[in-house]
């Protein structure tokens, strides 16, 4: 495509509200689903962020696993039992977990960012003891899965003041044990307790649809008050249900406004933040 | 036009590197010419200039007078008088331009740039000691015509410090009378004494032309030391001498790049400074 | 006069307990009357808050217009009108309110206090958007003056912190249009906000007088319960009304002394400040 | 053992002229071998240094990796190729490798430490640019080997600043791929970068021996210009050699003081610093 | 006695939870009696106090004067008349009493903890206004005895904030007169303003005994609502009466335990304050 | 005397360039001789400094001792002995010399100071290791008698940089002794330390005179070159050869005029620092 100069400043200019809107303001982001898997979405995501970063939004990005720990727990020949359909994870399992979050996908996150010219840190729910877990017992035993009990964002409050870009593993320590921690619900948690101005939630659907098999039926936005109605009419299902919850809470807990958007979309989060065309389900 | 939300991430996403460079480091821009004058123009560029400082580079915009001096001192039915071709100014017509420069195109700046969500803040260069001047003689009695002395800008550095886009308008005192001084030398001097990162200075011209009838033959960019020969050549002639001579000593005195960019080209600087394209000549 | 060095000394040392007493607290001075006409009242004032400025109090000078003003619209030709005795501000005549105020007297004040050793940094109500005003209704249709809607201190305070003396033009702007601003409203309104110590009112009168013919009957102290009871006789009458609003509206909102003192005597300011002699009429 | 709280208290006031010493200096700790595979040993050593950072000592922890590298590769049945007696880094291995450093060996560290009170903040050479590194070539093709071309240490210095303890993972990176960077180099230059006051390298050989067979021929201190002729004369030899030259290398560029010492006795890192006991070999 | 390098490394990892609680908070000791006559005793304390700063204990040490006092009475000849069994100050006692222990005694103090490597700062409740006092009337006419009337810890926080040890002489002024004060008093105040973790009153005696012929009696632990009774009981009488109501006083202002310790007992502060076994009664 | 309200605001407007150049400087007084003893002049200069600290002046004051410091020796029935005239200082005269110095004259000045809303804080050589010194030998032995040999000024330092009057006692200390220092020596060897502006030298003579019973041959300037000329011819000789070298000694180590005044005179230190009249002999 071949745009002017003039349009493309033009098109800067645009931008321009929504940089004065978030100007200093935290927006934590779960990163996670097809936007992990796609390198190319993953590598326009990285871009996005820096260019976030560097036009003075205060991002923080927290991760899940997913697909990479199968990968390698595979590799490793190590089976996984389930439970009520939620997969067991035994010692070994959550030391997998552990080495493939912290040490794989966080690296390779921040390797992309650094390379882009982020000033981006990898730290873990275990740094200076971020996020304090227990095992997490209302599904049945699941083994080293973790609920958080409390958190302590001095650190990343540390790292944002220094100007850097946070980047999260979703895991936890309680009692010296390492614990599983599921991403969505970390992410909500830091937003709530940095007083966020925005939390995104990445997935691999539109957002929420009024008939989950029409694209076109998408809900723009929902009150907080509405959720229950929604959850009773079937509108919110399924794997929708957890995340929907996180959002619930995280507004209650005082974020502004979260937004589940699809990573499938190229660019979804520069679109979401500075461009009137949401890419998702807003709660307010 | 109608570009899809993806081509303006992308967009977005090329002017990237540039931020990058740019980000933290000081601009000064000498603002004048039809870029003043028309509306329009001069709506693009203080929405340009909000732009950049919230996107973190350090503007400084330094402005001169021109055609609404003339239109003060024609409604006060004051006659000019020229030395040589240069007005010749006298206590009443000195007073007039402090007035009006001070008082009416540095206010319009600035509630322009406030307006857009820029925290400007509009000095002259007798605040707080600025610009030291004493009477220019170098060119016959002009009057109350100054050169500058010495600057002391511990006021804008103070000013970047806490935020804000210093808007100064170009006058100077010594031993407590009032000089006009030329906006080009006091840009110049200025990002000499800040060490910018660029110096831009607006003019109604394309830049340096091989063939002053023919805009193709622009020269992009020019090496000091050639500014000798192509003033012998006679390239360098006229009003642009004064112009091309404040862009040498700031080059001489540590500004990196120094240009002389067109102001009659919609978004001239944001072009200039988020992307490839230049619009004018740059001396280096 | 001839004063021994001892006897200077003993004088210095009786302004000892008002320089403690004001060490670092805020007083805002608006600037007027005849104090702004005679070159020689002018010169000692401005020399007096350099000194109070150096001997550690947070001097903050408002300044309107008034006769400047009509000089330089004599000067264009223009006639004026008025509004039940008020004059009508038309576009033009507002552009010369701009003009004069922020180009002319702001700066001929900071030049003034800069040659005396003065920081002084001159702004308007428009820099930094100090000033958010609106069309008054209240007296008739008068054109482009002005209500005070809010005010943003934070410029004030920022130069404050890095040590400067604030000069501030009394005009606002509100959806792009810049309005003329009641001077005392506007240093009464800044002192109210940025919680002064003192605001002293320059005038041309005594104060307040019991029989307004005779200088002798000067109340040096009033209680802002008191006020409306001198309305009511009558000794708070004409153009002293809005000056004493002015005084009870900033005692109300957290002023400890306002006063209204005679700007026609040699350092006001300073007798007023560093001794037990007042020049005017107090309200607390 | 029974020992009175006098004695108690006399062996904590011994320690004090060491802890005057290094009050708010930083001491590098390269730690490997033994010290990390016996779990006695590890929680001792992260207990001292917990203490020492509560001291008042500001102590950043570099770490290699070792037989947990095996233990991952031997379970995803990867097999190990030697080049002149050096293992062969392909792709894969290169993977596993930053897995189990920034993962694993990392966050276990960080969680002991965290556990005893210290603010342990774990990081790699990824992290905010820390490690430049290229291929290193000087010993045949090692594949994912790499040796250190430059080095950032902003973000150490800021996380000490911000009084944690830092845990450093030797890998690097350049051209977006990353290397395994050897552990006892990266801490050397790191703690020259830092102007550390001392650096410790974690072996599991008593010291430098000048009979390799007799434990009692410690050399306890060598002068950097001494190292040559030890090598000629065989007493530097083998593994010792890199390890000597670590030593010198971070001496010459600054390092007041650097150690080898053992790892294998218990408070290794506590007896050196807080006491005038060595364990280990110092170079000068 | 011989301790191997393990078993000390040992001690003073077990200091590690004391020196972990205590980090950066405030300890007041109010220093007297024996272990200010004794020279081993003065020393081995100071030396302690040092050790405690270094761990980064913020440690303000205050005192009284006692036997010095007579000494230097004697000396000049001076007799002392009593009132009620107590000393009556008459001026000139009370120009002594200043001497001796802003002069003497404290710069003593000053001397040996510099001596020991503490960045220790001597002043008096003279200085910057920090004890405001009146005449002490409760107990017959004492002449220049006085009651602690307010207090002013920004002197000792702005020491204390730089780094320095202060230790505080207990003298206070009011009127212009100077008065002697009584140092527990003074020590339980300034921990009471100064919100400090632990208050320490050194005394001779063991602490709170229940037979107070049979030091195997001592009450380790008293609580404040315990008071009232054994003061009935006839367990806190005499001497121990003020400086149990000095200890109830800090309590109920705020520090959090205040301990009664036997300053006969060597490293008596070091075992307090570093282990697990007190050494005297502590108040909560 | 009767002086009119502009006349004294007059008098305070010529203070006003003296006070515009010490501002924020530091002036080092050396208090000494009849203005210590008389009790008015001792309040005038006590009321003068805490003016010049008001006005931003950053003043230290060192003191000696004198004829206070013989009035306890005699009270003690202490006999002096004399070394070529000097007095020897034996262990109990170094005792009382500290007492009296640090314990008496100190803190009556800080006493005075503070009750005229000065924030004076009394310190000597000896807190924070401030002074080092070892015994004088160059003068036969003189018991307790030293020299300074270095100084670590910076807790004078930390004490301007918090607003507080620093006054220092001249004792100083090595090797665990205390030694009597000579109160020029210290106030010439701090002012150097400081890089003062000012050091002045209080004296109980009109200055240096070319006939010294002629008070009217009074030399207000010496340049340091022509110090050695004036020795020659007798005019500099006795007790002021000392006072000279000291000063020529601060001169030559950066302090940029020292002066010997008149202490005698009331307000001397005003007159001199705020005024064009010098009461003494300057040294440039």
């Amino acid at each position: 495509m071949n745009i002017s100069d003039f349009d493309k400043a033009e098109i800067l200019v645009q931008a321009l509200p929504y940089i004065r809107e978030y100007n200093n303001k935290i927006v934590v982001i779960k990163y996670g689903g097809n936007a992990m898997i796609s390198d190319e979405l993953r590598d326009r995501m990285m871009t996005d962020i820096v260019l976030l970063s560097l036009v003075g939004i205060k991002v923080v990005l927290v991760h899940g696993g997913g697909p990479e720990i199968t990968k390698v727990l595979d590799k490793m020949g190590k089976e996984s039992t389930f439970v009520n359909g939620l997969r067991y994870t035994d010692q070994e399992t959550a030391e997998v977990v552990q080495m493939v979050l912290a040490g794989k996908i966080n690296k390779d996150l921040v390797q992309l960012l650094v390379s882009r010219g982020g000033r981006a840190l990898g730290i873990s729910g275990l740094d200076a003891g971020l996020i304090k877990a227990s095992k997490k017992t209302d599904s049945g035993d699941l083994g080293f899965v973790g609920n958080i009990d409390s958190m302590d964002v001095q650190v990343i409050t540390d790292m944002l003041e220094k100007g850097y870009i946070p980047v999260v593993s979703a895991i936890g320590a309680g009692d010296g044990v390492v614990y599983n921690i599921n991403a969505d619900a970390a992410a909500a948690r830091i937003a709530a307790e940095l007083h966020a101005q925005r939390l995104l939630l990445l997935t691999d659907v539109k957002g929420l649809l009024r008939d989950k098999d029409d694209e076109s039926t998408l809900i723009p936005e929902v009150k907080v008050s509405e959720v229950q109605a929604l959850k009773n009419k079937g509108i919110i299902s399924g794997g929708m249900i957890p995340k929907v919850d996180c959002c619930v809470e995280a507004v209650r807990r005082g974020v502004k406004r979260t937004t589940i958007i699809d990573g499938r979309v190229e660019h979804a989060v520069l679109i979401e933040i500075l461009s009137d065309d949401g890419v998702g389900t807003m709660f307010v």
